[in-house]
């Protein structure tokens, strides 16, 4: 075997344990906030079958999944004459049944159908896992990524978009972020105004368009309409919807005047009006909370609320996004099941909380004490007072050689060990134990019970 | 799109919410305990350049690698005269670069290798995750399955073996195991005794041979010996090794009568010895731990101590297994670097605890309270009620519709929902509300300050 410089693939990363208690800190409110709610985790196959996942995700999505080659002699059942050097895309289905999972939306849609004589409905499950996408990388993109998923199926109960509210603020004021917007539309709206502007089923091109209003102006957003193909009846149509203002309330009740005649809008309205109301009622307010008309992701399945999460002044802010769908489940068979759910881009939370200095050093839960190792005698006179301390369920080690005491306080320090424990012959023979602080240096001499008393 | 009936890969599987339960009452024992003992956590990416997998894992090995095709026009590149029907095997490496993860140890000394100049020796490392094999799928084997590694790396010495047998002792106990044996042995007393008997280089066929001594009995062993190509005279030398019995210090000291004279024996033996004294030290005394000289898994790389836990009385009882390595990183260029690790098999710990019925029913975290809905009064008079539960740290909810109360109780009941809180018209007007247990169907008539008084 000859020797080879390692590496990882593009776009993947490997999280030593420094990573690790950061990512960690962001799972565990997450984690704790879903259960809060009554939400329960579920975890899917790393694989899925092709058949699953192929056509779910768009043209370009089938193109980013990553296909797993088929065990064994994988050409066996492929036509010969399929074997050609400008034949890949045809080929790739007859030597690859199985993808890796590139979202949890799909997954989970395919557990309910599989379970659904099983699963006790409204079932509200929460997903904490990674993803692949054959994605080029880039800052802020990476070819695995982790997902965290809180979904609700089986009723359409607004109240479940007002508790997403709930949870996302809550996971919010856990890791100390507070200038953030949680932006909510709702695709019943979006349909109304381009009904009304008399450019039905354009949603997407006009929102495009007016969500740049605060950048180039209203001047130029209507020049882009009308590049993108709206008339110039459309566009002075839709002047009060490229202006609107005020707070959510104001600007539901303006657009009651123009879209609360339509069946759409008179839908849409009155599903936000619900969820404010909700809000209300459970006696919180948000300000965080922003209706904004030019939110428009995920038009291809969501159709009732959505949403988006956006941390203001980082670089990368939108860190969370969902929707209501009516009918996640019917292309595997199971039609008529109205859900609603959201994610956490665990990656982006880090970002954010790293450049806004927001991880606490406790969430670094490294050890606590180390005993420094003199000689075999300090380790046999260690060895009781380690099992001691762990029992007490501190974290502890003794460094497992009589190295050079400067190598075991450098190793205190690189693990981020806040305490070291000195027992040599003269603390043995005193029971005066030194006790060093590593963050302020400090020493002391103490018993071992004082020591353990620190702990308690 | 066409409705399919949808499936997923044989030998993976969904886990839901009470496997999930159960899952995580293992990890989080695993973990608790590979933190108490100074471990830090790491995670690796699941797709690992197969440059880095193949060669490590033997010829089979490499054939159950899960491979991941290129991206894009795989094809592009390939020599037209290699795509041919019966070319498959050597085709795999160049349509697929990458692959996935086949076990911790590969990808934790990648890491290392990678990381060295940042990593502070002894670095002690554990990482949870699945690992993937193309195995044929039986009962007990997984396409996906999760491992529990913890590795020191950096250092000889036997502590870190004592510490090994300790964190297994004490994740068995936090999950209530208690008749299992802790097998250990060592790979320079297995080169001694087939030094000794004239035999030498052939450890695994003796192991596997005389390990048979229960089951078939001294003379068959010694037949299975001969079959094997043990010499007369080999086979009449190895009889005080085939029936060695005795507490471990009785077989120490018996080997050390015809082994201590070999460079090899003295030196295993020695190193076993310290290990048992190291625990003496500890002040614990584990009756579980079984010197067995049959012992021999990882022969190809295990240098000293073998570890091998084992649940009696169970149908899959060996649940955790390793061992030293003296050169785990050269492969990758890093020669000298000694570690020791062992790996908890989650999966089968998971089926062991079922068939001896020992997760308990707190292992299930589900929702703690479920309010009931009668109608939209009672869900405006339970919201801030469920804020206020929440805020006191307990899992509520509240069901998101008013269905019939049926329907509410055997959501509650799948759920295994422990009470509910229900406060219909009579129970707002008088404050007193409904509480039921679920469990015993009791139901009582309280405030909601003393439902609250109830979780303190």
């Amino acid at each position: 075997m000859s020797i080879q410089k390692p590496s990882i693939p593009k776009g993947t990363r490997d999280f030593g344990p420094s990573q690790m208690a950061k990512r960690n800190y962001i799972f565990r409110h997450i984690r704790s906030t879903f259960e809060k709610f009554g939400f329960m985790p579920l975890e899917t196959p790393t694989m899925e079958n092709l058949s699953v996942l192929t056509g779910k995700y768009g043209e370009e999505g089938d193109q980013l999944l990553f296909k797993i080659l088929n065990s064994g002699d994988f050409l066996k059942d492929v036509p010969e004459d399929k074997l050609k050097k400008d034949n890949a895309k045809a080929l790739t289905f007859d030597i690859a049944e199985k993808g890796l999972r590139y979202d949890l939306t799909v997954p989970f849609a395919r557990y309910v159908v599989m379970n659904q004589h099983e699963i006790t409905f409204p079932f509200k499950r929460y997903q904490i896992q990674p993803v692949w996408r054959a994605d080029r990388p880039q800052k802020g993109r990476y070819r695995e990524f982790y997902q965290c998923d809180a979904d609700v199926v089986g009723t359409d109960s607004l109240l479940c978009e007002a508790e997403i509210v709930l949870m996302i603020h809550e996971v919010f004021e856990k890791l100390q972020l507070s200038d953030y917007a949680i932006k909510i539309n709702n695709r019943k709206i979006l349909t109304a105004i381009t009904e009304y502007i008399g450019a039905a089923g354009k949603e997407s091109e006009f929102c495009v368009a007016i969500d740049k209003l605060d950048k180039i102006g209203l001047e130029k957003v209507n020049e882009e309409l009308a590049q993108r193909g709206f008339s110039s009846e459309a566009i002075q149509k839709a002047q009060p919807f490229i202006v609107l203002k005020g707070t959510n309330e104001e600007k539901l009740s303006s657009l009651q005047a123009t879209l609360g005649q339509l069946p759409s809008g008179e839908a849409g309205l009155s599903e936000l009006q619900r969820v404010f109301d909700y809000l209300k009622a459970f006696g919180v307010s948000i300000p965080q909370v922003d209706f904004d008309i030019t939110l428009a992701r995920g038009l291809s399945y969501y159709t009732g609320a959505i949403f988006e999460v956006k941390v203001n002044n980082v670089s990368i802010g939108s860190v969370s996004g969902g929707g209501r769908y009516d009918n996640l489940t019917g292309v595997f068979g199971l039609p008529g099941v109205s859900g609603v759910g959201f994610s956490f881009g665990v990656d982006r939370l880090y970002d954010v909380l790293e450049e806004l200095n927001l991880f606490p050093s406790e969430a670094h839960t490294s050890t606590q004490i180390l005993i420094a190792n003199f000689d075999s005698d300090s380790e046999r006179f260690a060895l009781p007072l380690l099992k001691k301390l762990r029992e007490a369920g501190i974290r502890a080690e003794i460094f497992p050689e009589s190295a050079k005491m400067k190598k075991q306080m450098n190793y205190a320090d690189k693990k981020q060990i806040p305490f070291v424990l000195m027992a040599g012959p003269d603390e043995i023979a005193s029971g005066q134990l030194g006790f060093k602080n590593m963050i302020t240096g400090e020493q002391k001499a103490l018993t071992f019970d004082q020591i353990l008393a620190l702990f308690n």
